[in-house]
């Protein structure tokens, strides 16, 4: 065997789809997205946790159904050196509810109840790719669970928490819709719809945008609602309620005990949240809001873009009877929103809503004109980064027409320029890289001119 | 089959040996950190990227030794349904380096060069599980990659980040030892020794703590030097170098171009360091600083805390020649250090060097007398938070007592009592939490009291 030194050959990289990656302006743009997001959360006096990205399997697949059990993840070693020792199988968490159905279960006699938790975290689904479906993506939480009961105001925190982040993030009008589950639940009790026919109707009238008489024609050929009853369901989804009397709205469907105190939590919960200070014509009182597939058990929410309805619900959640039911005998009702990020942001930078430009203004660039003076630029490094100004040193052998341009492709609003006739007279020159004007001053001039005030 | 609604049993929950979760109290202190990391970061211009948990396995493995390619941990799907298609294997990535390499490699027409970049996030390794050893664990690394070149004073900026990052973190004094492996290596050549024997005893050379005359003993038995060689390396590596001359120090064994030229890049990086104001007293050149298993090839660093030297080394890094020789035709050298989070904060807790004392003393809880004034409550909470303030609201039936005992647990600094009396002279009572004394003042002037400054 020659024992040559073979240079290994080039192992080809690129994109793995569903599993995104961006550019460092694209990736500031969601950064700051996500900073307003937690601003917001902790605002609310919430604490973050953080759970591992991996679950024990059984833990994962406990309430899951069969559609998101065949997307999860599961672990192996890529070289299996235990001898087939057992273990029980790990698997990457999927959603953020879960794990913290698991964590309050885990941790419930060191928690401060009611918890207020915020998770903002990577998620793993292994679907099909397809626009718009990512295999890993970002999930930002918010809950608040009680031990054994919590009472229906918390119900109006989420509206008051949605209306804080996205009045933050500056992405034009937005309308919460607001419904509670029990109102048509009370509604399929007088109609004698059982469990299951619920939930399909449930289904359907999630599907906005069927159409009347398509979502008609399901209930009664799919659901097997008479058509009397089909177009009282129909009737009851597409009705305007007061938000300030959603009791009043209801005339001729109530006499129903659950159908009564649907309305009356959700009269609770509007004026809750209108008090925290939420703005009157950003709420709406929408029957046909019904989160099909999830397991909301009383007020539900859905958030939409005025400018941009085909973005869907941009933040939705809502109130659930018994968080960890699969893991404790103990009960723990909760409520909580979720803002799907990696589905968002993407399609607010499409749609120019958000945009990276100027992320880095307050960042300045020392450049570099002769190597002689390197003990300057350090030493005017030094000085801006300790005044709290983001500073980066050029060090390589560029002109500075080339440096400056780096500076501008950075998105940095400033340049520091500085000679050996500079340094004669003691002073620097400052170029302003959005306006393209300079300034000759001192260096306490240019610190005093860029820190950061307040 | 009888169609009775079963529950399900609940599933047992606990740890999962080697991927650690904290309570809400611990997260503070590590988050705090974190902050306190990446706004070092930041300070020097660095932009964050975001790489996928995920990478195709053959990048993974490119250059990674037998042992951390049998911790790699690969994924499959649960249920496997796509019948057997072939796809790429994918695996979690194990560092932050490999990915930056690969991204370097795939982006590298849209980086603007010298690429700063830093990176905070988990990895996986499926370690046998063992007292201070992690399966998923936080790295926080910061790298300036060059395109074809990068000047060795970028070598000075770890040293300064490092300096920085610590002293913000307030954590006690620390020195940062630096060497050059080039002039270990020179040394090796001089004495022409080969390149497998100079990377065991690199490997000897780093761990501390063996005493002279046992490495002499390893270095001749296990590596085959001579007894006078051997002597010679434990010489070289305990030599006393000034700062600020290191060529005068090594007056018996220069002669090696290699060496030399070690010598003189690490007199540049020192200077540089302490014109960018890294103090005189934290900067110490040590040429037992070997990173033995690494693969730098010029500067290297380690920082070590003078109170608790038992740590190790909390930060190091080092200068590399090509990051990204696996997936590119093009030479990208590079300087970078790396935070093990998960293994130091841990450890600074149980020191009592970190606590969580007061993570929230802003904090305030608007406390519930009476469920009538419960839109009084919700109005407070609300001008609070509009004023920077952070604010819950407690709304559970509980006495005053235990509603004061569940801010101060959750390390509240603030709560505000208001009751019938306080509603007709219009003021509230705000206690302190932590003096325990308390006064009745408006609104307005609570807010003027709480709200941050600047």
């Amino acid at each position: 065997m020659p024992d040559t030194i073979q240079k290994s050959p080039i192992i080809e990289v690129g994109p793995i789809s569903g599993f995104p990656e961006h550019s460092p302006e694209v990736q500031a743009i969601f950064d700051g997205v996500l900073e307003k997001i937690e601003a917001g959360y902790r605002r609310t006096g919430a604490t973050r946790i953080e759970t591992p990205h991996v679950e024990r399997l059984n833990v994962l697949t406990a309430k899951a159904g069969g559609e998101v059990t065949k997307e999860i993840y599961a672990l192996k070693r890529a070289r299996e050196s235990e001898g087939g020792r057992a273990t029980d199988p790990l698997a990457l968490k999927f959603d953020l509810t879960v794990p913290l159905a698991r964590y309050v279960a885990q941790h419930q006699s060191l928690l401060p109840f009611p918890f207020r938790r915020y998770q903002i975290d990577k998620v793993h689904r292994g679907e099909r790719p397809q626009a718009g479906r990512y295999r890993e993506f970002i999930q930002a939480d918010f809950d608040i669970v009680g031990r054994g009961s919590l009472d229906v105001i918390a119900d109006a925190e989420p509206p008051a928490v949605i209306n804080d982040i996205f009045d933050s993030m500056g992405i034009g009008e937005f309308v919460i819709r607001l419904s509670n589950r029990n109102m048509l639940s009370g509604l399929f009790q007088n109609l004698r719809l059982d469990a299951a026919q619920g939930k399909r109707i449930m289904t359907l009238i999630d599907k906005r945008g069927l159409g009347t008489e398509r979502l008609i024609e399901e209930l009664i050929l799919d659901v097997g609602c008479s058509s009397k009853d089909a177009e009282q369901i129909v009737d009851f989804a597409n009705l305007h309620v007061d938000i300030d009397a959603p009791e009043d709205s209801l005339g001729g469907y109530c006499h129903n005990e659950m159908l009564e105190k649907g309305a009356s939590d959700l009269a609770t919960v509007v004026q809750g949240a209108l008090h925290l200070g939420v703005p009157r014509e950003r709420l709406s009182i929408d029957l046909s809001v019904a989160r099909g597939l999830d397991y909301y058990t009383g007020t539900i929410y859905e958030t939409t873009l005025l400018e941009h309805p085909n973005l869907g619900s941009i933040c939705s959640g809502g109130r659930y009877d018994d968080l960890a039911s699969s893991f404790s005998h103990e009960s723990f009702p909760g409520v909580g929103i979720s803002i799907g990020v990696s589905r968002i942001v993407p399609r607010l930078i499409k749609s120019g809503i958000l945009s990276g430009v100027r992320q880095f203004e307050d960042h300045v660039l020392v450049t570099k004109l002769t190597p002689e003076l390197m003990p300057d630029y350090l030493k005017m490094t030094s000085k801006l980064r300790r005044s709290g100004v983001p500073t980066e040193m050029y060090f390589e052998d560029k002109g500075l027409g080339q440096q400056i341009k780096y500076a501008a492709r950075k998105g940095f609003g400033y340049a520091v320029i500085f000679g050996p006739d500079e340094k004669a007279k003691d002073k620097i020159i400052l170029r302003d890289l959005n306006e393209g004007d300079q300034f000759e001053m001192t260096i306490e001039q240019l610190i005093a001119a860029l820190m950061p005030k307040g």
